[in-house]
């Protein structure tokens, strides 16, 4: 895998600065096409010690216009990393659209290195080849362009390259122990890098491999690669693009799923509505719960084990209340309430699921989403705001991010707070008579009440798709709120007291 | 997860009546459009015992037109399955395009059976569950509607069943001892069950989870699904090929690929086409050479250890000779050989590598390419009879494929023939002026040698991209034809030996 890289790849003086100008023209020119382009372009840069990896993402950040440009090197997690799941640290630090991420030490470092030191069996290493692979193709089904580099040196070429840096003063710091302990292993180190590129080199993510001894042909190369890989990835958007203005709506239409058969029960019209709980025994469990929760939440802080719990719902089903419940039985410390509206600018310009990754906290705490990711398969699905293939595809993407959840301990807990039709527009009449209530009623919800039958289509194959043993749905019937909140707080109690036992 | 699949679904009989005869109706339409169109249909069924994934697929063959519709129901592995790579069974029983195939203990039931008996770990049971995702990819990838339908039943649901089939004396048979027997474990299936939906639910090959309980309900529920699955993707594909048609050839121009810099050496460029052997002594080293080849093929038809040799190489490059002198060596119940050309109607119908699916050959034996599976990634890119993002994802779905022959144990290597272009002409002019060679030369070889960098490029990227541990490729001067054919036999005899040691 690479020979190609070894073939003593060189460019001379001349070649260099004949190719530079028009490369470094050209680049700039495409950041600025890029700019206004709807997708993100990440550049991975791996390989052996000494093969240019750091020199090259320089090169690039000279050449390139940096405020359209992140750059990441990962080094050590830290505590803030440690206490999140695994790939929180690498989420958080994903380009926006219309720039250009870089990313040295990535996500690639830390199984490679693992399965070279021995710490991990292959099948484990596969397994984590698999999670970035779904990982990155998720990405690239975002639109984002990914290529990643292999900067590849032979081992006598790394020998000579490492010997050579540390008789030069100014660059004998970059020489470490590590460097050499690495060298010494590396048949190991390529053979890792071959069941790396093997299995994570798709079509929409794939590796080049880079010889890395000159550095003038080494960035030359990697610029030549981005320059066309972002030329074609526009033409393609552009095609794209087209096309879909040019569809007739007939073709759109045919792409809109139907659901399940009409007039058949569904997952909320099998919910007993008539369930309630008197407020003389509603006070008292209350109270009851809430002591509970309190002493969970701090055994839970202690123990480091955090939850999440998602909110989802009609409008006026109650979810407001049913989190006031929860959170003041908690210290202020120990949870965080993010309520989900529109996204930003800074949201809207990244994955969808970005900006919920942002939210994640620390070990030990609570976080309550009210409304959450799920908008992606029901408000966006049915107002049409995510493409069919969008949506379509977001279970399969919302099942991995949970297990990723779940995967490093966290309890999460889905709440769908479920009314009668009419129900809701009683109180959506009573909010309007309210003075301190008529602000919360808008006239999307007024709208959003005409659709109830796509939602209930939308709920129903959200719980099908999305209810798993690790991150269950819980439907609650809350007709009655007293019932309701009761519901929810025994079911969060239950939850956190087994995954604390 | 299954939820949905337990809240009673019925049909009347007058509400099926109602649907019965327009489903029907469309769904054949929908198939003589299919006829014409450039995918195939693939649809699983897997789920619960009882809860009529046989009969459903009996009524889909008696509303379909069977002449377009392939069913498969997989039973343990023959003896022929088992000498073959893990996913052979599956590979060959394929659908091709314009076809629905029907699938019954799928490449699912192993893994989930081994893994509810606990034969595999977790770790090993994800990994599978990653194959499957990554083999489905491959097929959406090459344009197939995939739709798994998980037929449910709840516990008391399945137990109510199989009494009241064992009741009926004409349905009796239909259940066993082992069907009683999963019943028992069904707590444990319903969670593999889960695993499975979890990880290889994506938004290309989705998982449909219908309730089994009522055959009017589940008939109807599939045949619906069905139907809306085919007419969007009629639709996204009429969309693709609008788009494709309307695209200004600037744009098409810009998504080709451009390769490595022009004016490098390339890994054939390396090559030191002076190595020659002189004739008396490739005469003695034949003699040796075959000698031992013909001990390790009858070691290996012994230990059942089987092999897959590709050649590849230039026109003239002396292929045909170098195979001539490996299978004179050879008993000939030990080997095959298959000549790659034009794909056939019913290979162009499939998946690219179904054509080569289906020559594996069984234990012991050994396979010789004359051109294979590379053709993707040479001649296919070259002349642009694949298109970029085709023979881009090539190199992942070869070694994807690789991986499956060498997990099976195969001996896997590969050779590219190596010679200058001069040497070519001058092999060319040879043949055009020796009559019983005269056929061998069409206008097509002079054609490919205007391309010959080109071809190097994409050679390099070949080698770049696939050579591997497992799978490596050996690149033999062979300007020399002496000196090529004692290279390539020398390799055989090293990787069989070092395999049967």
């Amino acid at each position: 895998m690479f020979r190609t890289a070894e073939l003593n790849h060189t460019l001379s003086k001349e070649e260099y600065a004949a190719r530079e100008q028009d490369l470094r023209q050209e680049l700039l020119t495409l950041q600025g096409e890029l700019r206004e382009a709807d997708f993100p372009v990440i550049l991975v840069f791996a390989g052996v010690d000494g093969a240019g990896k750091s020199e090259t993402v320089n090169k690039l950040n000279e050449w390139l216009d940096t405020r359209l440009l992140y750059t990441r090197a990962f080094d050590q997690p830290s505590d803030e990393e440690q206490e999140r799941p695994l790939f929180w640290r690498y989420w958080r630090e994903l380009p926006p659209r219309g720039r250009v991420g870089m990313y040295l030490s990535s996500w690639y470092s830390p199984p490679l290195l693992d399965h070279v030191y021995g710490k991990i069996t292959a099948e484990e290493f596969d397994e984590r080849m698999s999670r970035i692979r779904v990982f990155e193709e998720a990405l690239a089904a975002d639109g984002a362009l990914i290529i990643k580099f292999w900067m590849h040196l032979s081992e006598s070429a790394q020998e000579h390259r490492l010997k050579k840096l540390e008789k030069d003063p100014l660059q004998k710091w970059r020489v470490t122990a590590r460097d050499w302990e690495h060298w010494r292993m590396y048949d190991r180190f390529v053979a890792a890098a071959e069941r790396t590129l093997m299995h994570t080199g798709t079509g929409t993510a794939p590796w080049k491999i880079i010889e890395g001894s000159d550095p003038r042909y080494r960035s030359i190369a990697v610029a030549t690669i981005l320059r066309d890989g972002i030329r074609r990835r526009l033409a393609e958007r552009r095609l794209l693009h087209s096309a879909v203005d040019q569809a007739d709506s007939d073709t759109l239409q045919a792409m809109v799923e139907s659901s399940a058969l009409p007039g058949q029960p569904t997952i909320l019209s099998a919910l007993d509505l008539g369930k309630a709980l008197p407020k003389k025994d509603y006070a008292e469990r209350l109270l009851t719960l809430q002591g509970r929760l309190n002493k969970l939440q701090r055994k839970a802080r202690e123990k480091g084990v955090s939850s999440i719990l998602v909110f989802e719902g009609w409008d006026a089903a109650g979810k407001g209340g049913a989190i006031r419940r929860i959170t003041s039985a908690m210290d202020a410390r120990n949870y965080q309430v993010v309520q989900i509206a529109k996204p930003t600018d800074e949201e809207a310009a990244r994955h969808y699921l970005w900006r919920f990754w942002r939210h994640m906290s620390r070990a030990g705490r609570m976080t309550i989403f009210d409304r959450s990711w799920y908008g992606r398969v029901l408000v966006e699905r049915v107002e049409g705001f995510a493409r069919p293939q969008e949506w379509r595809r977001a279970y399969g993407e919302i099942n991995d991010f949970e297990e990723h959840l779940a995967e490093h301990g966290i309890v999460l807990l889905k709440f769908w707070l479920h009314i009668s039709r009419d129900e809701q527009e009683k109180r959506f009449r009573n909010r309007e008579s309210t003075p301190w209530k008529a602000w919360k009623l808008t006239d999307e919800d007024w709208r959003n009440r005409e659709r109830w039958g796509d939602y209930e289509l939308a709920v129903n194959d959200m719980v099908e798709h999305t209810s798993t043993r690790l991150a269950p749905w819980v439907l609650v019937e809350a007709e009655d709120k007293y019932y309701a909140r009761a519901k929810v707080l025994e079911s969060v109690c239950e939850h956190l007291a087994r995954a604390l036992k």
